[in-house]
């Protein structure tokens, strides 16, 4: 969807359309009448059929004089669409029904980003000089939207900077949680910059049933597991929406900008927002927007308004972003670039994603050795054939077997990932043996986690929260 | 929100409706093509959107030029509604064809709230020993809502607090600006109550071709002009939206409390917005909203939760405060009182308010004595008879005369005001000797204002506007 964002089909509201074709019409009639040349009637009359053309395609109506477009549906291709054999993508639903999961390569073109290809992947590696990361090796983040940018940035010494964040919908996280923030530690380390983590209390209390105090204190818990990740406490800067509002000089300004560039109709395009949600929902995409500009984080960067975003998140957060960098060069801001990710796959199959809301869906970060192997051995759909000795025949699915699929992400070492492939794919190895791999990849990673949780104190929770410069100079 | 607009939309046929939306669009159009200002043409646009609000709200349809209603079936009476004979009030526009100004009796009945009476004026005297301002008096100040419960709390010696506020659309005030400040600072002095003043430079960004940086130097500019009105440092806060909402800890919390309450729709139904309107317009009520709890300011409060709030506004500003008091319980806090003030008159006529952006429409703060004179000797609209012989005959009409109401609002002495009443509606008194006297009124008051603004440093702005803890223990 870049040239939808790029375009001015979109920078024109309905009624401003519709106002401008009047005012043509209008042209037109005292043209005729003051018997102007009929050259310039022929391009007055020009101008007006193409502005109506225009409005059809933005309404889906026909022009009709003193009748504004009251309502409408876009004809263009923004927003949450599903055909029926398409998969939906949005931040609060994913469904697709392949056991394969999202067709990710469809997604690409319906989104308008780019895939993150060979060549980007070993621009990555020339630039920093550090072999890229498994989740880049293995298509884990898979799209991007102007990363070359940031290669160029960070080729000229150009400062840039991370943002990614979490949604605190209950204590405790589960793995796929995990994906992003161990990405975005890697590029934290790599490139060497700022990075700020918006914990969006505000979103959860406005779309759950969740106090405002619940929603903080969620916030204040996942805090603890981001930090664990590893972060650098003098590099990085997170925040709770609820907390930071409030303490930022910078923030609400960028956030009422966002929300003066942004129409009704248009998050009801992009998020599929009806007349009856809450007007805390139509404006929470500014709060998620303006993060992505420097002039929020005037502790980091001074009075720096031109430095670049880079923002890791799962593809369900592009729309967000989307409608961010369509308004970031109409306020005068730099567009954020960004880094997808696949969906991590809940354990019954990657049809969904995890639900923190069902225990058997996916694999906590609380989760006991016992859990992880119970959790795995009951519930991980297997891509293995129903009895051993077709198994050995036939080998196993590895595309829609989701112990194979949480190795691709956890299991580091490529030479042994491909051995198991094949040794799957072949029927060498069978389903149980496989889980067994994985079971025993799991619980040193969740047990080591748990050992760095514990370590992190509400003091040291309170200073990476804490608005205040980080150690690079603006 | 039932009690609220009580309204009679149906009292119109569909049809007049009907004609009154075609009407309405036929002069936004003339408007247009006349090169109208923007602000003329806002209203008009306006007044046209809701006109089909109200036109959809009574026959179910929506408004389709060349199309009168055939078959209809009302839906309710929510909303901004407005007939043939009514009057139209709503924070952008008061529209009436009515001389006397709008009908504020049915005002009363259309909003639902309740006539100051001479019981409660005279209540108001007993309680607080202190003889009612002429505002009182006079019915300037004319409807409330729930006064009652605040003389119960005065009288009970518990706590209450005042909030009002202005929306900073330009450097120059206008005489009608200062009445509600003027009463306000009445209402501070004899009830001895914290004040916070909201200074809406957002709302101004959001509806105004204005960048950022000029809507907050306009609320610094109209600062000293509320300043100059005499109000106790050590009592009142002054604030700007874009300034304190990045310093309180409490008040984006309590914004997101009224957002997650309020829906698309009902803002919709209240304030007139479509889907064309940007995320910031639907979402300012609530900015507007949480003001009226004391939780949103924590450094003059602590962490009470229960101060009530008594503001005092114009009645146009009255549908973001019934919205919050259909909120307030519902997120457990109390409802705001109120108190209404009639609009000011322009020099033209009481069918419109004031406009700041017609130089010729109002009197500035910052006018000369000289510039005073002309102005009202010009345009103040005369209820007197055409000639001198006539004016004596049949006398003039006060009811029409500007310059008789700004004395209402200006000339303290009640038997002077009476005296010039009669005079003038005998004949003895004539619309040049009228003018005479409101000149003479208005000159020195103006020009003392003047003097306390030039002593109005950036030093005393910024103490006022530094949150912190008011004369008061709580």
């Amino acid at each position: 969807m870049a040239d939808i964002q790029n375009g001015n089909s979109c920078s024109s509201s309905p009624l401003e359309l519709f106002e401008r074709v009047t005012a043509q019409g209008e042209k037109v009639r005292s043209l005729k009448a003051g018997k102007a040349s009929t050259d310039e009637i022929d391009a007055a009359v020009k101008l007006l059929l193409s502005l109506k053309v225009t409005y059809k395609t933005a309404t889906g109506q026909d022009y009709k004089a003193g009748s504004p477009p009251v309502d409408f549906s876009p004809v263009s291709n923004n927003g949450p669409t599903t055909t029926q054999d398409e998969d939906f993508v949005d931040p609060w639903t994913v469904q697709t029904s392949n056991a394969k999961g999202v067709d990710y390569d469809k997604l690409i073109v319906r989104f308008g980003s780019s895939k993150i290809d060979k060549e980007l992947i070993n621009r990555i590696e020339r630039v920093t000089g550090k072999t890229p990361h498994h989740f880049l090796r293995r298509g884990i983040f898979f799209s991007h939207r102007d990363m070359n940018q940031i290669l160029d940035a960070y080729e000229n010494k150009k400062h840039f900077y991370l943002y990614t964040g979490r949604g605190p919908s209950s204590e405790a996280m589960h793995l796929g949680h995990l994906i992003p923030f161990i990405f975005t530690k890697w590029l934290q380390e790599i490139f060497n910059v700022p990075l700020v983590i918006q914990l969006t209390d505000d979103e959860k209390y406005l779309w759950k049933d969740l106090t405002i105090d619940k929603a903080y204190e969620y916030a204040i818990e996942n805090a603890k597991d981001i930090i664990a990740c590893g972060f650098d406490i003098n590099k990085t800067f997170i925040f709770s929406d609820l907390d930071y509002l409030g303490m930022s000089s910078g923030y609400y300004k960028n956030v009422v900008k966002v929300q003066k560039h942004v129409t009704f109709n248009q998050v009801k395009g992009i998020f599929g927002f009806t007349d009856s949600d809450c007007i805390g929902k139509i404006n929470f995409p500014a709060i998620q927007a303006a993060p992505s500009f420097s002039s929020s984080f005037p502790q980091i960067f001074k009075d720096k308004k031109d430095i670049q975003c880079l923002i890791p998140c799962a593809i369900d957060q592009d729309p967000y972003f989307r409608m961010t960098r369509d308004v970031a060069p109409r306020i005068g801001y730099l567009k954020p670039a960004l880094l997808h990710s696949v969906f991590f796959p809940a354990l019954q199959g990657a049809q969904t994603k995890m639900s923190a809301s069902d225990p058997n869906s996916s694999i906590f970060l609380t989760d006991t050795p016992k859990q992880i192997k119970t959790k795995i051995n009951k519930h991980a759909f297997s891509g293995g054939k129903d009895t051993i000795e077709e198994h050995r025949k036939y080998g196993g699915n590895c595309e829609v077997d989701v112990s194979y699929m949480y190795l691709t992400f956890f299991l580091e070492d490529d030479d042994k990932l491909e051995q198991m492939k094949q040794a799957y794919t072949s029927g060498a190895l069978l389903t149980g043996e496989l889980k067994k791999v994985l079971i025993e990849t799991l619980q040193p990673l969740i047990a080591a986690h748990q050992q760095r949780r514990k370590q992190i104190t509400d003091e040291m929770v309170k200073q990476f929260m804490t608005p205040r410069k980080l150690a690079f100079d603006f």
